[in-house]
């Protein structure tokens, strides 16, 4: 009998119906003998209004209170799954943060876990109890409420797992899990019946919005495996596990793309030590996040340098670095929002050789103009123009031999 | 300058545009130098969302997860209303009663608050903070989320007053103090300026929805003024404090009643000891509060008892009053729920006479029948057919001069 850490997302508890459903789910596993934990998010739609709550409020609420607000529904959900176990005779009890003292730094909006006090919960678990806890919440050294950013409850499940010595922790979602890219976009979209931690980690952070970036090195780290899996099907998911000889075979799992981000050109910049942190400061400063940087070699004592930062911030770092650019003597700022990144993830890359030129020749046979690249063991990412993506990302699946009768894996 | 708890019930933040209301209610109150702690309620309405989520699951949900539940209510509004007020430039923090440890029994549903930890409160104050505290809940010795049932927050209130030794307890609602009798009945009715404990419990309890009854016990038995007022208006409401000689020179404070009992009349009962137990265990044993209970005097080895419980109880009550009276060989069981229960309140009762011979003559000028008496120093009860209730209270009201014109206190 295993020891079971299963995570139910918004949608699979969107309603009083649905909860009934993981309810009976819970029970078929309780059932089998397993000792189970269960963690859940918000009811679907439920963090957005209470963060319109706060909206109403004040245009720049108050970090600490955001925190406290928005932790409240994970609460609802976690009580009203634990009525309807209980409703079906299954010992079970709900916890919120500081009742397992879920400890996490004082970061609130984005708070990282330090550690989960499994004390109660192993007590629980041994009275044969279904222990159902609040994800996305956790609380600091003073007691006060954090939380973790969106997608948070992924990474409680995955640290509570480990806490609790769990054997698996089963991520809970509305798809089957995870895929060798969107099947909205292609429709030759397999679903990978296993990927390494490396990869996945490349996945979530490219814009494949399974599981939070944050639960997957939690999870690497600890060695916990994850099965992301379908809430409303009883087919085998995705196992996210450490990386092994098989999975070396293949040189690419996925493909991914994202459009939330905008590209800004500072050109003929006198190339000076110095010149990028000048750049850079400011943007950190205002808390926007830089992700591709390119800075082309330096010729004649100028150089060019782009860099992409999320669309929503783009306009802001805009203002910016014009100031910047002024101060520097720079000849100019180009900027451009119809920008999209696709990318190629697959852990085989390490010891294949050709994978990024294969790439850019399948690109350049569409007519798609590269316009930056960025690559790292085991992926490449290029930025292209916006309107190519669809495009692009079936070209790559299909170059790639990533569709449904391409399973090299199993 | 004083030290202010503020509590703001449901209605005073029925919404974004309210709780905007009260933030600079709060402002003006900290602008004149007053330390402010706060005390809220869940906004108007949620309470009752939350619960019917509830009873969407299950038909009995289970009481310990509903008090996790219905503790959100709060939590939300105490957060709002932090953030209204930073965003006034106001220092502020907002606490849950796990934060402030406000121990309670393990009653769920129905908790009785045992103390309140002040030192992160004061130290706040000091600090010149509005303290914000989330009203209706608690934690028990576990640790486990408890709530202190409807009006909890009046009692959250005084209890956090008295820990924090402050100089008054605000309680702000919908109404602008206590009322010599309900105006929606009797026109005539008068706001009270002041009124002792004893009588505003006899009013709490009595069916005045004003105050919660448990934090009017708690104030007196601490000795903090009570000031009952409107959210809306900056006019002085009611205060509720010790009793003083003025009290006592009025003989009736208020006039209440209370439509939502049912009775209950057991006949020709063989008068053996034991008899009453054998009755009441059952119904006690399911939960069911009975209020007045009256016996006649045996005759011929014969008595009769009559009582009164909530009309939502009553069926239930009757079945197992029914099952009873068979086995004790009573000759039958008589039920009638168009019952009203009408009341005097006043502390001068107890050093004037015939106060009870105005009431019952009163009654009998307009042929109204009294069926059930029952009396305490400062009250008479009696039970009436529910027809005649507003005629009833409008003709006390009339007759121990409650009106407009008589105010004898101020």
């Amino acid at each position: 009998m295993a020891l079971v850490v299963q995570k139910y997302g918004g949608t699979s508890l969107g309603n009083i119906e649905k909860i009934k459903v993981v309810a009976n789910r819970v029970r078929e596993t309780h059932q089998k003998g397993n000792g189970v934990i269960v963690v859940v998010s918000a009811m679907a739609g439920e963090t957005d209004r209470l963060l319109s709550l706060a909206k109403d409020i004040t245009a720049q609420p108050d970090e600490r209170e955001q925190d406290v607000l928005a932790s409240t529904g994970e609460q609802v959900s976690c009580a009203l799954l634990t009525m309807a176990l209980k409703s079906l005779s299954i010992k079970s009890i709900s916890y919120v943060a500081h009742q397992v003292k879920i400890r996490t730094d004082n970061a609130f909006g984005k708070a990282r876990i330090l550690d989960v006090d499994s004390k109660r919960i192993t007590r629980d678990l041994r009275d044969r109890k279904v222990v159902v806890i609040a994800g996305f919440q956790g609380i600091d050294d003073k007691g006060n409420i954090t939380t973790l950013g969106r997608g948070g409850s992924d990474t409680s499940a995955v640290a509570i797992a480990t806490a609790a010595k769990a054997d698996i922790c089963e991520i809970y979602t509305d798809v089957e899990g995870v895929f060798t890219t969107d099947p909205n976009i292609c429709p030759e979209a397999r679903k990978l019946n296993r990927i390494s931690y490396d990869e996945m980690l490349e996945m979530a952070s490219l814009g494949a919005k399974v599981l939070q970036t944050r639960s997957v090195e939690f999870a690497k780290k600890y060695q916990i495996p994850i099965h992301v899996r379908s809430t409303f099907s009883d087919r085998t998911g995705t196992i996210v596990t450490r990386e092994d000889k098989d999975m070396e075979s293949v040189i690419v799992s996925g493909v991914t793309y994202n459009k939330d981000e905008a590209k800004i050109t500072v050109t003929k910049i006198p190339d000076r030590p110095g010149i990028a942190s000048k750049l850079f400061t400011p943007i950190s400063n205002a808390n926007i996040i830089v992700d591709m940087i390119i800075q082309n070699v330096s010729a004649d004592g100028f150089t060019d340098l782009t860099f992409t930062v999320p669309k929503a911030d783009y306009k802001k770092a805009l203002e910016l670095v014009q100031i910047t650019a002024k101060e520097i003597n720079a000849k100019e700022v180009l900027a451009d929002p119809s920008i999209a990144k696709v990318s190629i993830v697959g852990a085989g890359m390490r010891s294949h050789s050709g994978v990024a030129s294969a790439m850019f020749t399948a690109l350049a046979n569409e007519g798609i103009n590269i316009m930056m690249i960025s690559t790292s063991e085991i992926k490449i990412s290029c930025v292209i123009e916006s309107k190519y993506t669809e495009l692009a990302v079936r070209v790559l699946h299909n170059t790639f031999c990533l569709g449904e009768n391409n399973d090299l894996k199993n």
